[in-house]
């Protein structure tokens, strides 16, 4: 096993990695830039290395400062987190260079899942069902409008390298195509630094479904109950879910099976995550692979009773997968509300300042709030807004729903603004409790009553 | 179910009874004490009423205030929680003349296993084993010393209606027995108001080894994984771990067999813990019944995954248990370190103040901390310095202990003394980690090693 650790990320993450390493026995190294200097997981870690400037790019992105910094302190490996350099091949190459384990999958398993398109086919190839597109790369609008023309209108098209919702159009009409091609595919030149795109079909009434996997080197993959993360906004997670009730033991058994599959052929090795689109027949259609942790890894973390992170160190350091299949059915349910720094009533601009007051509801059985979070922390405007994911298990998801609202009600973050509220009414919202919601439901139909309603309110006020 | 429930009781355990309650979605009532006016319960609960002063007797021991209180505010039940009224027969029985229901065993319950000597005579017919004693109560000094005699010394005084450490006398020779027995029934005729006495044998090299039941109206009986509380200080409990890894699962079985068989004998409604002396061979001899939940039920909630305030509401409320034996296995290994508001460098000195500042580790699988407390926050010298029960989780005992030592090691609370650096001791201590100490292990052989070590750091400091 490792005797050190480096962290190459910050927030809640960086803190939730740390302390698992902590748990192991194993030191910790944290890394942080200039804004982060009195952040928690600076302050948690054994040892911390200032890696650059507040920019991403100068220090959570700055591999040959981040490398350094593990060479440096001698650490043995480096935990990427999610976001930042975690999806990197390059980043996952140099690692291993520089003798330092990524914990995480192969830099050629990152390379080819990378690549939206590469992974679409290796999946065909597979017999895994994926969305109607096209088969390879787009050459021109033309033949992208023969596709769409074939497999029907709306249609995404798809920067090959894409990801976080970057270099990615709807398309409607023929009509449109060109100039939605163009800028596409001049977003993905400047965000990725390629530009070869392809083209999906837009799935009508479809919920996101995804399934965590996890492989170890002696060939052992597992699944995990299924995730419900159809509520979104801007492309982003609002709230996640595990398992969906919607979904019988014999689907779950079945798509746990497909995923399963996908992994063995790319011979993946730690954890990721394949994401489908579930019609509303339950037709299950591959969407794309998460060679990371996730955000929402603690729900299922909550349903099962696993610390996946601990399992991600341990199968990096070559030990076998510390659970099988027979321990990972869903022990009840779980929510995840990702709280951000934001104000919604605002068109949910980013909220920035000093957190004044901070009560944090820790006690009774199933909850977890994963948080980087501490009185008198000042929240700068360099990062992601996400500054708390409130976790809720109940044995059922009503259950959860309740232990959720009242975890909620009872929080407290004073001197800037969060989208607590806005997950209140989410949770009270009768197309939520039902669960029959698709990837559009938040934006489509709760979005706009719930401007409404506020709208409703300043009025009144 | 109820609609309204006023919970009788301050502090960690009646804001974990308000959270259950509020979950369920049932209104909950606080009382409080004017020393309580802004603790954490009053400002959770729907509606909160005073019910006299800062001394136990004025507020929460007054059994006409609380009982006015709840009639007042149209609740239907009274939670009892633990200490205060809660093993009362009494307020058990005027609460029921009220037309509330009591949330705990039926009065006749609470009177017969409250008597210490009627519950030890219970379990005899019953053929539950008991410490080496008298049979019946002690009537006089030579009575005393003549069963002491053929018991061996040294032997236990024990007040009938006694708890909580009080109306006991340790006795190690027969000239030490009259002064013993008059200064006992003294402190047992004040503090209970009945002088009545008993006699047991001290039992060497003993774990206290306790089994919570849980039985509904119908019927239903179960037992719980065993918690083993054998580090105590004072005759209090200190740090508190489930299951014992010493016990064998055959034992475990058979032990849980003897607690459903008292249990079903004393017609036991609702949850109750039986306690038991573990000696070397594994012999368990019943030592006493509480009739109520216990502060440690956290550590059983979390190896069976159970909200058991939410299961003593539904069985109050005329409901089946919700769950049965099978569901009962523990999942892992749960440990709760008892933090006191106290100055363990000064004879563990209660200390009283401001919280100036609080930092509680909430996020990581595994953990929890039942509390109270908040920043700001002025811990009064008028009740219990128990001011948080932080929990933690493993898979084995290890586990649960580095992350014990994680969270201790992690969190802050500034303004006041507590026992958090004491705990990290015990915590590293060898004989805690091999798990073989007894229930005399705490006070004789960790506090002088490490009151010297104290000492050691004084100096060189």
């Amino acid at each position: 096993m490792f005797n050190k650790v480096l962290v190459a990320n910050r927030g809640e993450i960086a803190v939730r990695i740390i302390r698992s390493l902590k748990e192991m026995g194993i030191k910790t190294v944290a890394i942080y830039s200039t804004a982060d200097r009195d952040s928690l997981h600076v302050q948690l870690a054994d040892e911390a290395v200032c890696v650059g400037g507040p920019q991403p790019a100068e220090s959570y992105l700055n591999i040959k400062n981040i490398l350094a910094a593990a060479v440096g302190t001698g650490a043995q490996a480096i935990h990427p987190g999610y976001g930042f350099l975690s999806e990197s091949a390059e980043f996952a190459k140099m690692c291993s260079d520089c003798g330092l384990a990524f914990i995480g999958p192969k830099a050629e398993t990152i390379d080819l899942m990378g690549n939206k398109e590469h992974a679409r086919q290796m999946m065909i190839k597979n017999h895994v069902p994926v969305t109607p597109g096209s088969t390879g790369f787009i050459n021109s609008a033309e033949e992208a409008k023969q596709i769409a023309a074939k497999i029907g209108y709306p249609v995404l098209l798809k920067a090959a390298a894409g990801g976080g919702g970057k270099g990615i159009r709807q398309v409607a009409k023929p009509e449109e195509m060109a100039t939605a091609l163009a800028s596409a595919q001049s977003e993905a030149k400047t965000d990725f630094g390629d530009d070869r795109m392809y083209l999906e079909k837009v799935m009508q009434n479809v919920k996101h479904i995804e399934v965590q996997i996890f492989r170890d080197s002696f060939g052992n993959t597992v699944y995990f109950p299924e995730r419900d993360c159809s509520l979104q906004r801007n492309k982003q997670k609002v709230l996640e879910e595990s398992p969906c009730d919607l979904i019988t033991d014999q689907e779950r058994s079945k798509l746990g099976k497909i995923a399963v599959q996908a992994a063995e052929a790319a011979d993946y090795v730690n954890t990721g995550t394949i994401e489908f689109l579930m019609d509303q027949d339950h037709n299950f259609y591959f969407m794309e692979m998460n060679t990371r942790i996730q955000v929402e890894h603690t729900i299922t973390e909550m349903v099962t009773g696993v610390d996946l992170v601990k399992a991600q160190i341990k199968v990096a350091a070559g030990e076998k997968l510390p659970f099988s299949q027979t321990d990972l059915k869903a022990k009840g349910h779980a929510i995840e509300c990702r709280i951000n720094a934001e104000n919604p009533a605002n068109d949910f601009m980013p909220s920035v300042g000093r957190v004044d007051y901070l009560y944090l509801p820790v006690g009774n059985p199933g909850m977890r709030i994963d948080s980087a979070l501490y009185q008198g922390e000042v929240i700068s405007p360099f990062y992601d807004s996400m500054i708390a994911k409130v976790v809720a298990f109940g044995k059922t998801r009503s259950e959860a729903i309740a232990k959720m609202r009242r975890l909620l009600k009872e929080m407290v973050i004073r001197g800037i603004n969060t989208n607590q509220e806005f997950h209140l009414a989410i949770l009270a919202d009768p197309g939520f409790v039902k669960g029959e919601f698709t990837n559009t439901y938040l934006e489509q139909k709760f979005l706009p009553q719930w401007k409404e309603h506020l709208h409703g309110q300043a009025i009144s006020a």
